[in-house]
């Protein structure tokens, strides 16, 4: 084969979402352009000893996002520039974000407006999750069109005022997502279980954070599972359950996907790596927690991990929207003198793009799950169930060359000074992982080397995602 | 890239475990040698419209098996020659056989033996799992040289006169297959159920095949399934649970999946596609559909299409195992005025090796299964579980260029005559499938075009597996 | 012991939840006074070869009850005297009915005006359930009032307009009988799939009765019943849920059971004998079958008998509630020529209160339930359940001497004729029974004799009903 | 009513499985002859502020017991005088224990012996379950015969040298007991599990009872559950499955009930009480809690509650088998130099016959179960599982008066000098329980006064118990 390569990753372990072989890699134009034994190009990485995987697919971020706290607006630290950087850096080369219009604006209006923020400032390329949080006809007649622009997916919500949408609109919403033949994704948390639990703690006067996951109970989520399981069946709809984070929420899903329906679930590492103990901090520690599903109890973790082993859950995200601990989480941005928030008031979110494709190759590590199953709920899944295949998530000629060299044996200890988020502490602080990416290269051209990006100017591009059909649902 | 291949396919679908993709494939010295886009090389083939998968690997075949009849031995009547070209027409090329162990032979000369039987007859490769019908301390000491020797997965029985091993029997060879670093295989069915089912029929009278399901309930296949699962996790061996036949015995197995064992079950193409009401066909005609464990009933079927989509079965076999129905079904080779045997003296086996590829398929078409999904329960599942990866079952560069170009709208009524199969009855006759393998490439030259052999003399080698170390255990 | 007891019922097989046994059981003053042997009163009834139990309580009735049709309000045709009668006949000593509060009207009121329409009508004792189709603070500080005016149980509905609660309605509802100890009951039928699935068959201009049963899909059970349980699982509250009708739902409940959750479970005498089978019946005769929910498949009717043998379910009801098919079902009340109704237009409900006793009894000759389980749910259970202990079914001392002799070997034809409901149809004409109830004792006097009301004016009483509390909530 | 009783309990709140209702109660020649108000008779006992239940049965008990051990022959510390004592000082009014036939011995011989034993010594009445510890024809043929003389529940081992049955020997049994009408019990744990676990920590020179949980893990007693459901729902004979310790193995049951099977499962107090820390004693002391199936995990015990209470379970046994800490369970009786034996030579079995009642009404207090559920576990659901009705286990006329006055609210702090067994150790020392008997009445005469003895002369008679026939079955 001749040397007309522009780039040949030499001597690494490919690993894949069903396969772990020896080949070089050769890259033309920014693609994977073939897969091979001995290929030269005019570049060469050595990547013996390595991993090469496909770039991450982080499948839930929230990067830029507006917040609306009771002191006022904000927005999470990581924007569309330092958050994709983060993400590049952790070995993740593609994001999917969400637009969340106003008030009147119109889908596509919305998706304007955020395709022109994230352009020209994201590092990686990404995509787009449409919010649904009204279902009115005028709104719904706009999905197809949506699908056609490339946004595959649209968020529905069982709660948060301006975000909830009620049994028939979720099932209208599911039924107009069906017909476009795109993918229904739902935060399922019963949101009167959730306003009765807030409101006891703070009648009773319990208003720190360390009382956080008492107001979410595991129940909340059980329930809105169900809830939008039933619906989604009903409307014929392929449904995605982002951040389970329950033993009784998997189970929920696995038994209606026994029972034959189209239905995946996402967990995020911190519901996997962090329990509800962390909330027992001393003073407003526990508010660097605070994040909605709360963390749960150790037993649920083990069964979130099994469950990702087995084959129960599909996929993994970081769920990432970062609030600075100082200023933001203390809502200090509203003045020095303002009382620390009640639990509730607290902006929610972690930060963790960064560290997610790590953290999950810590299960690896530990036996909990496989080494391609890594690169499944991590890459590949994720990938094809939001419609990026075949340009995303493997490492097929004519793929993106999107792809990360990952070393299996590099320790890394958690801390804020080795990441590149713009948040100011980690929420796995002092946590030691073996294996750490070290380099990340995006459409071809190495961007990060050894934690420090050398990717120059942001180019990320925005995705348009294919649609549920059945060339690509793939069961994952 | 240059036209160094010596065969390109052009412009097919590729279609693996996780992607749909189109590509051009180049082959060289019968490997994959790349992926690309405008491949050329000195030969080419066209698959415009078609897919290109790996070959298919059927994890669970009997050819050349000798049978102990009540009226002496038999042997199937596909043998390694006639079975494995039947096998390549149906886009298999890749079968796993067993080795049986005589009374007072050694492991190792059985399976120079067994090798030395297949071994330029056998139309495609093969690999052998090696059967432990004893568990004393010698047989058990030959198992790490087998596995050297790249026999690598160990079939148990819980039943059936000289393969029967007691449980603490098969605990000490679970405990050595996974010191070994193996996999073990179990045929589940209760001994002690079966033998007093039989016994009750007979001793009513009841002996023809009409009996035939209720000689074989499904209680004793979950019994036995549950007890080789309890065994197998005491272990610490990876398990293979061979032809899951029962709605109650996939539950038994995803339950052990949710409890965190490593285990795996395979279904067969019969179990998803035909019933017990074959029994009731008049006369001895309910004799052709005799196998163990037997056909089910229909709310059986459905649920294991289920669980094989949600991922709670992970693999296809065939359980090819051909006897004529006129000369061996009916002992009638034992003399003419032999009377009809009784349903337990019946030989036991379906053919199947031929259509399994397209069977499956069929649930892609009724929307039971998934594109990609059916090549990983068909090809990459059982390439991946019994260690012939990466060079069986994936598209990789390295990969043995074993492919199958399949049509998906071709229409084929299954019958005799459209079959290569050495047997006098197809138990899927008159079914109607739309989609059928039109060329298959055994190590990169086309070994058969349009339903004819056109691959010469037969060349298939004996495959060394791998062992279920980590690296290739990889959660299917 | 002296001859001073009012009546002696000898030689019986006296049968309760928990025992079958031989003696002779003594009344005076309309109670049960002793159970022994050789008791001698002035007066006696003969008993041997009959079973004896505590007269049946039948939960869910709707006695005069009005609905409101398209065509306007109309009344079902089973008033209290004509319905209360029928029950006696039957074996039923105690029925528990509902009030609804119209808008505007208080529960106090409602209540007393309910009480009024009965009492001097109902010939056997009755309980009232109280409706909560709003949730306001004023309509639930009412709660303790019924409470402590015995009525302690309060149904919910989650669909028809009027009655449909959302969840903080609910779950508010939930708490209030929580805290005032009582218990809450649920119609969980999840409204969204309900009105969709209607408004799509209503499109395709499908409007016939046959359609009824796809018009309520089993789903929108499964839904609400995990919801509802979750929200009394959050609001503390012992759940009751009606008419279970699937063996999903039957499952979820046994799931909440299992994880220690206080709920129990009612299905009715026609999802155990009737299926969806019925709704393929010519014309409108459908129409005799259209409740709420529908009739199910024959999987789900055999489910909810394990279930009831098993402890999975604990109480039968008949939800009685009846309209003639030809004047009500078919809305001829409202002129002749008025088209028939659509499916959804049809008043629902189907009559049942008389030979429920003898249906479930059906369950014990086929060997589906056992003799005192049978009692359970049809007798002891409901009254355990509803706080109608210790006065009502059971046989102890004290206890009110509501009794039935229960002829087991007596054949019973049902259809029109045999039964005494006033209205033109049985849906379960042409069933054979073996068992059927030949004398009815109501406090003490024999009120039926051979299916003839002998029991003079009707003298049912209003029962005021205990709560939920510890004693008496004894796990059934 | 005349004066003419022996004795009358007065304004006691008599407690049944289903009733709690305030009533006197008549008892006549050792019989309860009434209930009723207002009685009189020749003597009476005040209950006011007690209650009365009907005496406990304590299913499973092995007193006087020979015990082959590594170090020679021993025997129980408790023998028929003095364990029946305690059990009637612990308000436990029948026992039923084991016949066990030594080799050559026939069953009718062994039973002769052991009732011998027994007579004249019991200070309870008292049934005795058949050992089958081996299914030759001969032992099978006198089964019948047995059942006639009262013996209708026949024990089975899957485990233990000399008890052990193999599948064929297992199902050979069920079917004879099924046939003859009796009830199948079972100790499940997989033998080739335990001495697996065994030989592993001995060959690591781990001796220590330490190890002994280890020995016997949780999937030993799942999979022998599992075998032992499936052999008799194939032999179709009711099945009990005695001392379940595992949620694991309580879930198996629950869906074996599910499916229709006729099943019924024990747990006992020490694996709702104690845990597997137990073994985490310094040096020898953990040889106390040395019993077989061993103490699990607190989150086994939270599920076996729950089980109990949702009817998921049936009975509460003590599996009372004392042996001495000091002499016996260290093997000092073979002489003082003798080593301190191995977890496995250790004399298994805890004392616990006499404070079972108080331990489960424990579960009352801490609101794990109901107040009736208790009686139904303790006393009623062991009679009627074992053919006592209607003499045991109830309050109706006709009944033994055999009753137990409770009082709950005194508190009993646990300890050896408290209780009347003849052992050197409670394994519940220390704990202290809210609700304890204060008086126990066997046929008619007060026995147990304040924890003293009152009742003379030793008069405990054999009960011959009925079959399993339709009409006591009745699902508990």
């Amino acid at each position: 084969m001749s040397t007309d390569f522009d780039l040949v990753i030499r001597h690494g372990t490919l690993v894949t979402a069903g396969d772990t072989f020896a080949a070089d890699l050769g890259i033309r134009a920014g693609r994977i352009a073939a897969l091979g034994r001995g290929l030269t190009g005019r570049e060469t990485v050595e990547a013996d000893g390595l991993y090469v995987l496909p770039g991450a697919i982080d499948p839930h971020v929230h990067l830029q996002m507006e917040a609306f706290t009771a002191a006022g607006p904000t927005v999470t630290s990581d924007d569309w520039a330092t958050g994709t950087r983060a993400a590049a850096c952790g070995g993740t080369t593609t994001v999917i974000d969400f637009v969340e219009p106003a008030p009147g604006e119109s889908l596509a209006q919305a998706l304007a407006a955020r395709r022109a923020q994230a352009e020209g400032r994201a590092a990686v390329d990404f995509g787009l999750h449409m919010t649904l949080s009204r279902a009115d006809e005028a709104t719904l007649a706009e999905v197809p069109a949506l699908c056609r622009a490339g946004v595959t997916s649209f968020k529905t919500y069982t709660t948060y005022a301006g975000f909830k949408l009620a049994d028939d609109e979720l099932l209208r919403a599911f039924r107009a997502v069906g017909r476009a033949g795109g993918l229904a994704l739902t935060h399922a948390e019963n949101d009167a279980l959730l306003a009765a639990a807030a409101r006891d703690l703070l009648e009773q006067g319990r208003r720190s954070p360390a009382e956080f996951a008492r107001s979410r109970p595991a129940a909340a989520e059980a329930e809105a599972l169900e809830r939008a399981l039933a619906l989604a069946e009903a409307a014929g709809v392929p449904f995605y359950a982002v951040h389970i984070s329950t033993a009784r929420g998997a189970a929920s899903l696995q038994r209606a996907r026994s029972r034959g329906q189209t239905a995946y679930g996402e967990t995020c590492a911190q519901y996997l790596w962090l329990t509800d103990a962390e909330y027992a901090r001393p003073g407003f520690e526990a508010a660097r927690f605070v994040c909605a599903p709360p963390l749960r109890t150790a037993a649920d973790g083990a069964a979130l991990w099994r469950a990702l082993a087995a084959g129960d859950l599909q996929a993994v995200g970081s769920d990432h929207c970062a609030f600075n601990a100082r200023g933001q989480k203390d809502l200090a941005f509203a003045g020095a003198d303002r009382p620390l928030p009640a639990f509730n008031e607290i902006p929610g979110g972690l930060p963790g793009v960064e560290a997610r494709l790590a953290l999950i190759h810590g299960g690896v590590v530990k036996g909990q799950i496989g080494l391609n199953r890594w690169v499944e709920v991590c890459c590949t899944g994720p990938a094809r169930l939001f419609g990026l295949y075949p340009r995303k998530g493997s490492l097929e000629p004519g793929a993106d060359a999107d792809l990360v060299l990952f070393d299996p044996h590099k320790r890394v200890t958690l801390q804020k000074r080795v990441l590149h988020e713009n948040v100011d502490y980690t929420p796995y602080d002092g946590l030691v992982l073996t294996g750490w990416p070290v380099a990340t290269l995006l459409r071809g051209r190495v961007a990060v080397r050894e934690g420090e990006w050398v990717g120059g100017s942001p180019n990320g591009q925005f995705l348009r995602r294919n649609l549920q059909d059945e060339l690509f649902t793939a069961d994952p």
